[in-house]
């Protein structure tokens, strides 16, 4: 077991029922409550006004536009009674996650019902007048939204794109041995593609070092217009779908038009909750037992097949509805116009009998509420759903204790990610259950291979050998399956419980979670402003198979898009990082894991490369975000320079800087500065983004009127975009990633893209007023150098020598003196005509 | 059955196998293509020179840069083979799909082996000469590429990112009822969400109407460096999933380390092939009995388990490789520069006897050839994976004659898609077999119900009763799963194999194909450039439930940024229209279905609204792309306007003219200009897009130096973006989507952004010189009327009613005296100050 303990709310947990019958009362009480729950999510859907009925319904007290989801409500209600009965009897800390997050009504009715809701927003009070502001706020303008959200107590998944339900479950139980997540999962989305394959999360979980993930399929047959195919397939084959996924499958089935009492109903399936527990709680006892080697059990999983739109009306207007697509959303649209509807909606809302379970004062009675367990048992109140709460502090070592040396500027070949990963090793040694690496089998792919100095690959599957099973543990730090969904899944729902952790992808491929991105930064946006909601880690990424890399996967991987992507959302959530090396990707990388409720995006190629800095000029350019290279420059001190090179990017900076070194030897005198950014974000405007510049600094490194030429990892246009305002906008010349194709060598990359030394050379010439006709012949020089280094790989499939063995010259010995090989293109291309 | 027939090359599809045992001499040609195949594939890895190892092998003969995947090579080579046999047996027309697109090199060898690389690539001979090319091209420079790609005979299915084999396989048997493919799935993709549910599409298809596809799980047990997670959950819980997922498992099974010999192997397979064909054969013919009609079987599969890297080195120093993930990629990475692997790979080619295989001149020897079919029966030559072979343009109606009445500008309240929902009706009536529409779920909510008078929903798994299996049938044009990724898969393979067809979703979810967009047009842009590929018809996105309009979605659903992520991609091969209403809706479709090798992104919302321009303005203005809508504007003849309000997108259009009416009223003798947009890439210059505009017309309408309000449907950066270089540039000012939440009545929605009428009026005020100081007056009623509009929808849940029922005034019978509701500020906000 893990060193620390993970808090828990649990005193006993996974404790086994009593055994004993559920006496009617209790049945009669979870009735009530589903009852209640249905009332209030029905009426958050329609009602404006006389929430509780006790005056005939009219149009008036009819929301006029009606928004919102039903079909689904009355099931999440269901269980969430239900469980409400368990955890109270075993005190087992739970967390819910609603799979159909457009069940919002429901969530909201739970949470205000077991009284978390009125304690959070105190303006929603227990009364009819609360009960009022309950229904009137539900989807409506300046109110809250109609799918489970941020706002949402208890909530870590948020409605709206689906499939990601289980991800965001098993995100949540690594490292949380005593926890539960009651998962359900809507047979709607487990036709997507990410819910699909993220059954299989099973495989990657130890029994005994994480909690456990209880998926109930909530198989209500229909979705907007459509039946799912999971309810269309036939018992036995949903059945050989479970087993097949890893689980040992429970069913419980309520036909619709059945005519079983709820005491029936509710008695079946209090008698499979407890059973599913009581087998929960074996393979627990088990596990304690055996510790983490325990292998994989069949976890059990409910089939809940029960009637869309349950207790809602059975027929409008002569269709079919409860038990059909047509209870998705509000079955009675024009409940306001049509009087007839009028009267379905009144006759509905009362055969739930709100009087029998609210008190004069519109209060929930007491003897409702009870089912519901106290303070933070309650599924609305657990902290593991409010990560921030439970957030410790990384134990992080001193980053600056893992550097490179860098004698010189320009040396070495390191490839920058194995570098970091010696930080992150010790990362994982200092924190054993709060951090974790996702990828999708590309973590020694990436350089991060030292990680299994001391930890190693989490896996439940089965094993094989020792010579084929390298690395893999029952319990480890490393997290991977060949899916971008479940990595992002996994990674969101254990952040948002309260934990650290990164993702490293293939820049290419990155785009598969476009969408899950989406939703999680507009999670952090909205709970930014939710007081109760306190800070989570960030989302760290690390890209480091990047565009300019293709090596292996020659012309097939592309797209620098997903910065362009990120850079969309708001400024207060996202932040950009392009190292250039490996101690600027040192003290970045410590910068990421410190921080809060960002999305960062780190991009650092894993090849070898030269090292630019040393830690300490690193930590001060990274401090800055970006800044001069007066050490690659030929400026002169007061004077402005002729020419800007910015870069951003490893593969752009090396360029610039073998460019700038060519400028050195074949233009004395001409001034250049030389400006590398890492902190993206550093580009826009102060006011645009927190990280912004001034006008005023950015004008002093990149001037008011000098031609400035920048050579960019990704789309050139993003740095338009950010740098749009500023005084010297006009004279941004900007290389990047164009959609040219692609090559297999390095270098014939850069130059198919434009971004390579001899056209930065030829850029530099063509802007620099005073050049262009002096030196004619050094232009003509590098076009011939670029067709020379095209017909080498042509020829060879490697890049040519003078290139692929540049090192920047040890200027302090004065230039072109030094012993390393170097550019040589007069060499190369039969001297300078100049 | 289908009223046309589709292309075959199967004279008797579905033939029974003869039953009768293989010869001896089949067998070993069997053996001896495949042993060419391999040989051919480890010689494209690392072979340089000496390709059929008639001298001692050197270092020199082997490539500088390693690159490529050995590993999953063998079994796709294997698995080609013996395909080779059965169809010629039996002319099965059959396409390969090759879900592990990394083995290329395998696919290359295949088809080099059957002739058609040689006739499609005249340099690639069949000699010694033409082996060494074959084998120095592959994933080098200005080479062709190391994965499965367009480039390679026979296929429509890239490597790259993995996901899609059995989605594209689907798309491309819908509608080819004689067509097999063999969809060959990776255990490495099997674990990505988008393949975890495609194998649900057996529930839509029919045995009748569309062919077959045969999924080969390729169970060879690794990725990059772990484990897969099917090979390792025991064989019952992998048969039970596979039942799962409605199929009937075949097993084969080679061991790692077995000594069982070829011929016992190839006849194994060569058995469970047979089998498997004949299962299939008896499926059909029972389909060609029963017809259309007929429920869906348990089709077959094959579970294909051999070694990873089979054939390949046991060991490598020491390490086992054959059998691991250490075969993934190449396993003799050093092999140039160590004698002692230069050894191991030269045993390893030789262990495949090539001079057994080659004749002296290095032809495959004719014995060998005779394996494979002939003609366009071999799967490299198959016609439907060259689907621009195949194309039929669509038999279109003409589009004209469902024209929208628009008897002045601004009446009605018409649902665009409902209108282009009749059309494709009359599109799918024409049009029986090569035409599907495509969406999760949404094609009634997007519109298009209309097509369900023509056609339903297909699908075959169960169904319960008529009154909630609406439009669902066995055989229908409607092609609906909750996945956004098969639906995108499914029209790729479609489209890929020669139809068309469209894909409709809600535009915030449509970032969930961010990636797959970007292979699809990775594809189209490679295949611009293969002159044997053949163009195929466009990618016609309809996204009609957009960011505008939230309603039932309120505050979950979110950002238009699939347009920028589209517009990253090739000018050539990206369109995106933004039609302002149901008559350019209809005008841009018509012209999306002609077109070829595009992705069309069409945005246009679903709820009703006001029309604009009558079928011949819409012509004329689609056909320009963008135009002056002069019959909104007050200028005057052979003047510059003083503004010009610029929109693209349907919401913000609506403003735009809000904003002109109130302009036309309150600001008397003020030259407004009102342009439209429906082609965004016009606004891109022409040397940037083959749509862009020149700058003399750009300037001719948006003027030189006049201040220009955009109202945008998208993040407004992006209209920057296409606009930078013209001359006007800097007097551009765009609004559009800003991540600022969202709220659930439209008009709220467009104040929170800033693209309301009452805004543009304030705008413009402050952008017209000499407006701010005269017009201090309305423009405060401007803020104050936001300020009730806003205060209104907080109080009655809905659009204030000024705006909610405001429409275009009849300006024929000036302005603001006819009789429609129209604005009037002034009445709600206590009269004009100024």
């Amino acid at each position: 077991m893990s060193t620390t303990t993970t808090p828990t709310v649990s005193p006993t947990p996974w404790r086994a029922g009593s055994g004993t019958e559920l006496s009617a009362e209790t049945i009669d009480r979870i009735d009530r409550w589903w009852r209640a729950a249905n009332y209030l999510s029905v009426g958050q859907i329609y009602l404006l006004d006389n929430p509780l009925l006790r005056e005939p319904l009219t149009r008036d007290h009819v929301k006029p536009r009606l928004l919102g989801h039903w079909g689904t409500t009355p099931g999440l209600n269901f269980l969430y009674a239900h469980l409400n009965r368990v955890i109270k009897e075993r005190d087992q800390s739970t967390v819910y996650v609603a799979g159909p997050g457009h069940g919002g009504p429901g969530l909201v009715a739970s949470t205000y019902l077991d009284g978390t809701y009125s304690e959070l927003y105190s303006d929603i009070t227990e009364d009819t007048d609360g009960v009022r502001r309950l229904f009137r706020q539900f989807s409506f303008p300046g109110g809250i939204p109609s799918h489970v959200a941020p706002e949402t107590p208890g909530s870590i998944h948020e409605g709206g794109e689906l499939g990601y339900a289980l991800s965001h479950a098993y995100g949540a139980v690594f490292d949380n041995p005593d926890l539960l997540v009651a998962a359900v999962v809507g047979d709607g989305e487990a036709e997507t593609g990410p819910l699909a394959t993220s059954w299989h999360s099973n495989k990657l979980l130890n029994p005994a070092q994480d909690g456990v993930v209880l998926p109930i399929l909530h198989l209500n047959g229909y979705k907007i217009a459509n039946p799912t195919i999971l309810d269309r397939i036939g018992r036995d084959e949903l059945e050989s779908l479970m087993v097949g996924y890893g689980h040992k499958p429970h069913w419980f089935e309520v036909a619709d038009g059945s005519d079983e009492s709820h005491e029936s109903i509710h008695r079946r399936f209090a008698t499979v909750l407890d059973e599913v527990l009581d087998e929960i709680a074996a393979i627990k006892a088990q596990a304690a037992v055996e510790g983490e080697d325990m292998a994989r059990p069949a976890w059990p999983m409910i089939v809940f097949r029960t009637p869309k739109g349950w207790t809602g009306p059975e027929y409008i207007d002569g269709k079919k509805t409860v038990g059909s697509w047509r209870a998705h959303q509000v079955p009675l649209a024009s409940a306001r116009d049509t009087p007839e509807h009028l009267q379905v909606l009144e006759s509905w809302l009362k055969s739930y009998a709100a009087d029998e379970l609210f008190d004069d004062d519109g209060r929930i009675l007491d003897d409702i509420r009870e089912l519901a367990p106290a303070g933070e048992l309650r599924m609305s109140a657990n902290p593991h759903a409010n990560g921030g709460v439970l957030l410790r502090d990384l134990r992080l070592p001193d980053f600056r204790d893992f550097a490179v040396d860098v004698p010189a500027p320009g040396a070495g070949a390191v490839e920058a990610p194995r570098v970091l990963g010696q930080f992150l090793t010790e990362v994982i040694r200092r924190n054993p259950d709060n951090f974790r690496i996702f990828g999708p089998d590309e973590t020694a792919s990436n350089r991060l291979q030292a990680t299994f100095d001391v930890t190693g690959k989490q896996w439940n599957a089965e094993y094989f050998s020792p010579e084929v099973d390298e690395h893999l543990v029952r319990a480890g730090r490393v997290m991977e399956q060949l899916s971008e969904h479940q990595c992002q899944g996994w990674l969101e729902g254990y952040l948002l419980t309260g934990r650290h952790g990164l993702f490293t992808s293939y820049e290419a491929f990155i785009h598969i979670v476009d969408s899950m991105f989406n939703q999680h930064a507009k999670w952090l946006k909205v709970t930014n402003h939710i007081p109760w909601r306190r800070p989570i880690a960030s989302l760290n990424y690390l890209l480091s198979s990047h565009v300019w890399r293709q090596d292996h996967n020659g012309f097939s991987h592309q797209d620098p898009g997903f910065i362009d992507h990120v850079v969309n959302k708001k400024a207060e959530i996202v932040r950009v990082y392009l190292p250039p090396d490996a101690n600027t990707l040192l003290s970045t990388y410590d910068h990421c894991l410190r921080s809060r409720q960002y999305v960062n995006v780190v991009v650092a190629g894993k090849q070898p490369a030269p090292q630019f800095l040393t830690m300490e000029q690193a930590i001060a350019h990274c401090t800055r975000g970006l800044g001069i290279w007066d050490w690659a420059g030929t400026e002169v001190e007061g004077e402005d320079p002729d020419v800007v090179l910015g870069s951003a990017g490893d593969v752009p900076t090396l360029e610039v800087l073998a460019a700038a070194d060519i400028l050195r030897n074949r233009i004395p005198g001409l001034k250049v500065r030389v400006v590398n950014v890492v902190d993206l974000m550093r580009l826009q405007d102060e006011k645009e983004h927190p990280h912004g510049l001034s006008d005023k600094d950015f004008d002093t490194l990149f001037t008011t009127d000098r031609p400035v030429i920048f050579n960019y990892h990704g789309y050139p246009w993003l740095i338009h975009r950010l740098t749009y305002r500023r005084t010297n906008h006009p004279n941004i010349h900007v290389r990047g990633y164009k959609e040219e194709g692609t090559t297999t060598t390095p270098f014939d990359m850069a130059m198919l893209n434009d971004i390579d030394r001899y056209h930065l050379v030829i850029d530099v010439i063509d802007r620099v007023p005073s050049l262009r006709s002096t030196y004619a012949g050094l232009r003509q020089e590098m076009v011939d150098a670029r067709l020379a280094a095209r017909q080498y790989t042509r020829e060879h499939g490697e890049d040519i020598p003078e290139v692929s063995e540049w090192v920047w010259p040890d200027v302090g010995e004065t230039g072109t003196e030094n012993g390393g090989p170097q550019y040589d293109a007069a060499a190369a291309t039969g001297g300078d005509n100049e």
